[in-house]
């Protein structure tokens, strides 16, 4: 069967090729998981849909899966993320792909409808919204054997589902294995974030006050690399227990507002909304730069920061500068989006190589195992062991038993 | 009621009244515990046994009881741990104390049995000999509201009894409590660690390799302070997830075996025994340290090494010389013991004030709460949260609500 | 007078302006030194020519100069550095600049005699070119009261001419002034070095092995940064007070042979040539990175690498893959150019705010005092003062006297 | 010849003679310059005094020295520092030892005295009371080769002397070698500040502002091992560079009596007198710790603060507790004095294994030198890096050439 696809431009295929290459070099986990399923025929003629953030690493899973004989259906779940040159990549390489960065809204539906309708035999979600539609279409669900989530975010959706008893397939939270959630947010997201800042802005980082809300693993890993390039780091947090581990490991720990006038760059991690307010802006340095780390973009009020600014004008890629009423200028990044993906090249290639496993293990899971029932599964824990030892065994590393 | 005892110095007993008010200045959360308690009644004319390390910071623990009316009985749960001139300080203020340095195991069970058969309404357990002799000789625990539990040990055999039906007393998991267990071993044996050693041994830390057997919380902490000291750190694990980890976090990861001709300075922390045996010490370097920050001293093994080792003496307070066959030495610290009780000063008295104020609010809870019954209970969350809103208020810390 | 210039594209001004207004918001030092000098006129009239890399940061220190009163000309000191829209930016401005991205060398030298045959009154120098140019053609040379040298090899240079008794004019070793080299070296080099490399490979750094060669300031930098993100890290030296000192840093010390195969990353340091060779090259892992953070293009030996290679090819901006007639591939960044200039954004822009400071109050220096010889000066201490200062002014911090 | 002395008590000596092979132990490098001195006879027969603060590893230096066939006499360079035990052991090894802990000021001359008038042939000073009684008494310097000084004191007090043409003996800044001041005051300092600190005090130094006055080399390694350790660190400076660079490594710099309030522990490191005044005291924290890492005891003016403190009592060893009339208490260390000497066991052995080996080279030196003149001299090139090399091939380490 021949694939379809819609994508933004065909002739930069050749340029997204390259960075699916190069971070097949460095997924060699995702390797091993394949190679001790391609014997099988689980995958042979199934299909597969991803929603992801459609980028290299996102491409290198999709064409893993289709090696093993399934066809994979695959869109982006925020196209903003989107990388046009790897959607048109995967289109020349026989992957139904419908993506193209920055596709209105209706598009996006529309995307996720036509690969929907198609029947899929199993999902990879990032958000939840394969999930939502396949409830209210649940017509297009009678093949499904299950879902994989892989946010937090996603996780919580399908446990809603499942305790008001709505929830119509077996799902599996992959956020929560521990080769995902212990990796990824501390090493992976602390690492890109300050990439990201220090590549946008060109500003030292060494003798700075760095204010990062919340101390959940994504703070912490901003808060330990912060540190450990020189800077001096303020913790937020209204947990007690996260606030006093913060102050003992060495960083000073204040409200917002006392934070706020000794900042000059400003971090949040916490997953919640409006963590940083109007009454925190205008107490903040001239020069103090805004940005999140967090999933959504909602943890700056930037919509009221827009309304009351005197001025707002891009002053340099993904930098806004905002004119206050005290003459003060504040900088945001990124727009307040997840400044590491949207302001940078995301999670490292090898630490999205045990979150990707995870997901391969888990389809594995779903399409080989018989009589699961609508509910919100744990990864297996010899799916979390496997790639975990895998990942010990390809840095070379040998441990006591 | 006048009070009994048995102390190994009645004259020792100023000494030991410098140490305990020495402690006693570091431990504002119990005393804000306390003032909350000290308008009741709950304490007064009640029963309570202790059976904890009986040095300044319990002694300081057992005085704030009597201040709230209880009459207080005390032992060591360690007579190797037990310091003299603080039971006589005990002794002299109106405690039942019992208890001597390096007393016989048949006078520890004596000591246990003349405070239990008193009829005690609450006690405190580190290690479960309590629970152990209230079990076997229930007539005593006839008057017994409940029993706190310090220790992992501890609770793991409160559990078992439990699971077993066997059970006869409300219990309460203190170790289990976030404001404990998230505090006392990573960042008080963390420390303590390192002074015993450090003062053991007056030896250079910076550029030494250290070896940490675990990667627990004790084992964290104890490589966190090393890194902070300039070591280069080995982490040896049997969890390939901690084993990860430790290697995200700049640590080398290996067998024991591998690591054993690698370091200068072992220390194990996994609470497992014979971690460290004799293949492990004949491959070691001429010269390199053993010691053990554990529970119990059996993780290096210090029975075949004594039979095996060509000689052995004491070469300075708490470090004996091994010479082994192939002519090299070895050093053990403290006999094995764990090295920050056994060959230092135990935690800092300012994280202790953590752990004893749940364990106050704990005798509180079982004092105060009606309908309990035989079950190993959590701390409750009220309790875990009014200690550590305690400690940020004692550190002058405001956070976010 | 209009001024001249040659530049790559003109229509790429506004561009170039941005990036200097950006970079002009981070350099409040420069700010200051230039508010000192800006009722005197010093400056006034006097020709000056610089010949630095040519990006946003030196672009504001030109228009400085200018807004003093000087008539300012400039080339780069790299054409491969040479940014064609901040040329773009400084030509619509006012200054007779002479540069285009990737000129050739014969463009290069002819640049120089354009604007050295003007006869300037200062200049200031990034490796010794102008320097070399005034000593062969010293009648240009008939006004100039001085020579400001920002590199060590610059100064080196001069110190050469000045044992040999040739120096024709008073110079400055900018490049020793502590304001300069105590934080250029360590902090900006360390923290951009990390950037570029991870900007340019998507890797994770937590948990690499990286191998720093040398233990000079800008060793320390990148050493310490490593550590900072999770590495492991190893120091080859060859004076061995730095590598004892190394050692005691936490860092594992040994030659580069034995360093070789244990290496994810590779990171010359040393200012000498040739320090990675083939016979460390071959005993690499497969996927080893290796790069260069010193001046010159020459420690890696990427001549005979080019010609034992198996094949050489491109795989992403900046990274070539070599394929070794051992099957394995290892990668090279920025060819083996300064990697945090040619493969990133250089120092970050407030760090640049001292290096230029301190070029402005030699310029002054040279200009304002009477009676200077032939002879390498230092750095006036006043000067280094009066820049170090401002320094913690605009950061906000007092100090004892 | 038969030894004389003057020790506390000789019974002492199996105590002492204890300590001092532990020591020896790890001092290697001693032991590898002896050997290559040990077939010649520089040091046969010779006279050589040390005056050096009388502990194991000076023991060992002085047997060391006696093997090589030299008669060795030794006193204290500050009796507060002496081990009567050590001393003790000395005298029954042959060496004319002649001190005792807490001697009177009158002894101390009169041992200084009773040696010198043996007409030494190379004497070691420890801050130039040798250098001054032979410059006042010059009758017994007739067979004077020269003087090694191991401290910053003795040094600048012999560049007066030479400087005013009054020097009359060759003299070794031995305290500027690299292989020494690079190393025992950063390292050995920084670490045994730590272990004094929280061996006199049980106290927790995560999450703790400390407050490190001074940031030369000393100031460095305390603040790296606070850091190391979890505290907050604030340094205080007079010299902005040194304070630029404290910002830049994430400390918090500010002027004393801005870190006043804000401290939990008070270190001083400076060198210079008066540096925390009742100004500062009468802000701090109530339980702020007062201690001393610099060489003299009169960076806290203790005067002062005895004079207007309502009371003080010893209330731990080594810790005095002052009550200010703004009822706060405040706690001194060691009254003020070294502190990791005073309050700990002093540097580590393998640390003082670098600054002796240079002295014992330097000894050498002078011994085996022909016409030196009465000048102060550097350690020449040749020692200095002898005892490094030999440093790293204890330390098992080769580095390239």
């Amino acid at each position: 069967m021949k694939n379809n696809f819609v994508v933004r431009d065909i002739n930069l295929a050749s340029k997204g090729k390259q960075s699916i290459e190069w971070v097949s070099k460095w997924m060699p986990v995702l390797d091993n998981v394949y190679r001790q399923y391609k014997t099988e025929n689980v995958f042979k003629n199934k299909k597969v849909a991803l929603c992801i953030h459609l980028e290299a690493k996102t491409a290198y899973l999709a064409l893993t899966i289709k090696k093993l004989g399934a066809e994979v259906w695959v869109t982006s779940s925020n196209t903003l993320s989107t990388k046009d040159e790897v959607a048109a990549a995967l289109a020349v390489n026989g992957i139904h792909v419908y993506a193209k960065h920055a596709a209105t809204r209706d598009e996006y539906w529309s995307y996720l409808e036509t690969i929907l309708k198609n029947n899929m035999d199993v999902t990879v979600d990032d958000g939840g919204d394969i999930c939502e539609y396949l409830h209210t279409h649940s017509k297009y669900g009678k093949n499904l054997k299950g879902i994989c989530e892989e946010t937090t975010t996603g996780v919580n959706r399908l446990k809603e589902l499942e305790k008001s008893g709505k929830l119509l397939y077996p799902s599996i939270a992959v956020n929560d294995a521990k080769s995902k959630h212990l990796f990824d947010n501390r090493y992976g997201t602390g690492q890109s974030t300050w990439t990201a800042i220090t590549q946008l802005t060109n500003m030292n980082i060494a003798g700075k006050t760095v204010v990062v809300a919340g101390y959940g693993w994504v703070g912490r890993g901003v808060a330990t690399r912060a540190q450990g390039m020189g800077a001096e780091v303020i913790v937020t947090e209204i947990d007690p227990w996260k606030a006093l581990e913060a102050k003992m490991d060495g960083h000073r720990v204040m409200t917002m507002l006392d934070a706020s006038s000794l900042g000059d760059f400003f971090i949040t991690t916490t997953g919640f909304s409006n963590i940083i307010r109007m009454e925190h802006i205008t107490r903040m340095k001239n020069g103090a730069f805004l940005s999140n780390a967090g999933h959504f973009d909602f943890e700056i009020d930037i919509p009221s920061l827009k309304k009351q600014a005197k001025s707002c004008k891009v002053v340099r890629d993904e930098i806004e500068e905002y004119l206050l009423t005290n003459k003060k200028k504040v900088y945001v990044l990124a727009q307040g989006g997840i400044i590491n993906i949207a302001g940078g090249l995301g999670h490292p290639a090898d630490i999205m190589d045990l979150s990707f496993s995870v997901q391969l293990g888990c389809l594995h899971f779903l399409l080989s195992t018989k009589n699961l029932v609508p509910k919100v599964y744990k990864v297996p824990t010899e799916i979390d062991r496997l790639v975990t030892e895998e990942k010990l065994k390809a840095e070379g590393i040998t441990i006591d038993k």
